[in-house]
């Protein structure tokens, strides 16, 4: 696995169960997932000498994260397998490859699904045509390449805006600004061989662009919704070849299923399958590359929450686990041996059971209180609201984001 | 944690979650764990100074046997903390000294529990002057220490039997041989600071004096008898002071409970807790030994069976897995990176769900195929049995075993 950081380390985890070799090429030794890796390389994946000499090792390569250059791909790709290859991989970087290639998809269509408006835009007027064109402000400016947790993303409200991030001189696509009921996300494998597994579809909770929160299965989503989005993650993961999971991340709007990003590894939106699934996001995507029959993904418990944990004012979180130990004996806690920096992804928990107001609670008492001094996005301290147990809501609804 | 087999990989697997740094002392680097730590170092735990020099880079040590010396154990106990501690190991290594200690407590019998009738002896008159004295022939004959997976236990038809183990020149104790119903372990945890947790009370099936299959939670198991179980553990942790996991093997006998052996590490019969319990015994251990609060101990599926696998006439597991894993997405395979040998464990298998005759059936299938052309006890071959689906009768009923 090209990438060290905390997909690779619970990737490594499921490595283990599986009785394969992991091999992991990480920027440094303390790496989340090298800390923990038997066979680690220490390599750059900008530099194809690194990934060729990692490449020449492994059976199959994957990945992380979605910023090998594409030309380090192909060229790997004539020594090794490559899962995803590089043809699928093209869509999880290049958004408006994404963005032309799905919205040709008539199947996408025929399961009530889009793609919000967008258009390739590198000059202000360009943004003001594009706004005035169709839904106004505020227009989301993306970056084409290279994004990811919110960077790369800006929610302009006026063209003073947008012309702040012109002048960033990146590739840039136009979108239309949705507002949203709620996000979704549904996550699929595909193996080389075609079989195709798909996860319940969950409700994920952004805050400033970073995921926060994951209700597994998504509330009170009719049948009808949830089996079309499940539909949808599984026919562009074939429509695509993507070999490994396929994350779509999805705005819900009424009855339309708005689709906002695709990742081709373990995503953000899986977490709960580590402990409430039968098979963890992180084996099926083992499973999928090596084109071992997928597992079952079926959820183990009528529902479970995933709330991540986010770097604080507090270096040492071991003692603050300890305490969370003590609260609630049956959090799931997952650490990811990074140091701890403010807003940083440092771990997460997940708590499962039946009823998914209690479950968030508990999830959010647990990671508040490892978040200890977090600062949210609204400027209130994480760490407050520990004690005061309340739930969010579990509705964002404010609109688009990341 | 001293030892490199399988149940250091699966601590070493439970540790990544934690954020904790586990280090392995094993015998090669290719050892079970060591093929999949970061952190390794290669040595004998018979050797004083192997032993010194690990524990030195540690904050605590523990184990995945019970075969360290006493004086290496105290030694170390000098320069770091050892937990399980010496003088409950003591009790895991001397089956002398454990039943001496469990027959003098009242605890054991207000819990309707008790030892099987037991001495030492070290020549063939004793053993028949023990055999006349009770319960006549046969007679159960152990190595007070060092015997482990039926290894050091003989099941003695007559003195002709007998004669041959005491030939062997080890220290014995002579114990009754007890008509049980069936197999049951209950596993326990206690942290220094002395809280305890208890897992479901399993049954455990054995043949050839190596656990084959875990049924959790015991099939139609009183709740009296399984809360007794349950105390038996907890009492027994607490009074020999274990800190980690305690197991406790036992035969049930109507409504009594005969202790059998005890284990102070993870254990077998504890294995389908990765996959069906809140906690893992694994995660469990490690919680224990660091002194954190000890996790929820709770099953989360109505019911599980564990099988495991050994090894066969083919060394090839690999592909025997994509067939087991085509065959049931269900079923949840750990390997352990062992070279294949026959009637090795080289793994095992979960599966969770509610109807313990398809559970069992579905694991048999599976532990089977990837154990093809074991020799059974019978003499029958494991993988035939695999196309039957015949699932095996839940009480084995034949008498006592190691």
């Amino acid at each position: 696995m090209v990438g060290g950081g905390q997909l690779a380390r619970m990737t490594a985890q499921a490595a283990i169960g599986l009785g394969i070799e992991f091999r992991v090429l990480a920027d440094t030794a303390v790496d989340s997932a090298a800390q923990v890796s038997a066979c680690v390389q220490v390599g750059d994946y900008r530099a194809a000498r690194d990934m060729l000499a990692f490449g020449a090792g492994c059976d199959v390569v994957t990945f992380d994260h979605e910023h090998v250059p594409g030309e380090h791909l192909t060229a790997l790709e004539r020594v090794t397998a490559v899962r995803p290859g590089s043809p699928a991989l093209r869509f999880a970087q290049d958004k408006l490859a994404m963005r032309d290639r799905l919205s040709a998809l008539e199947q996408v269509k025929a399961l009530g699904a889009r793609c919000p408006r967008y258009r390739p835009v590198s000059s202000l007027p360009e943004v003001i045509r594009f706004a005035a064109g169709g839904g106004g402000w505020p227009v989301v400016l993306k970056a084409t390449s290279g994004g990811y947790d919110g960077r790369g993303v800006w929610i302009c409200a006026d063209a003073s805006a947008a012309a702040d991030v012109i002048a960033h001189g990146v590739d840039l696509i136009a979108e239309e600004y949705v507002a949203f009921d709620r996000e979704l996300a549904v996550l699929a494998a595909r193996s080389p061989k075609g079989q195709g597994a798909v996860y319940p579809v969950v409700q994920t909770i952004q805050a400033g662009g970073i995921c926060r929160e994951v209700i597994a299965p998504a509330p009170g989503l009719g049948p009808g919704l949830a089996v079309r989005a499940q539909r949808l993650g599984l026919t562009i993961a074939a429509e695509l070849e993507v070999t490994g999971l396929l994350a779509v991340e999805l705005f819900a709007v009424g009855d339309e299923l708005v689709i906002n990003e695709l990742a081709m590894r373990p995503h953000n939106c899986g977490h709960w399958t580590i402990d409430a699934a039968t098979t963890s996001q992180f084996e099926q995507h083992l499973r999928a590359v090596l084109d071992l029959p997928l597992g079952a993904p079926a959820a183990t418990s009528p529902a479970s929450v995933m709330v991540n944990v986010l770097g604080g004012a507090d270096p040492d979180l071991y003692s603050r686990l300890v305490h969370v130990m003590a609260a609630d004996p049956g959090v799931k806690v997952h650490l990811y041996g990074k140091a701890v920096r403010s807003g940083r992804k440092v771990g997460h928990v997940t708590v499962a059971g039946e009823d998914v107001a209690e479950l968030r609670d508990r999830a959010w008492r647990a990671a508040d209180y490892l978040s200890h001094g977090t600062e949210e996005p609204d400027g209130t301290a994480g760490g407050a609201r520990a004690h005061t147990g309340g739930a969010r809501a579990p509705t964002g609804g404010e609109g688009s984001g990341p």
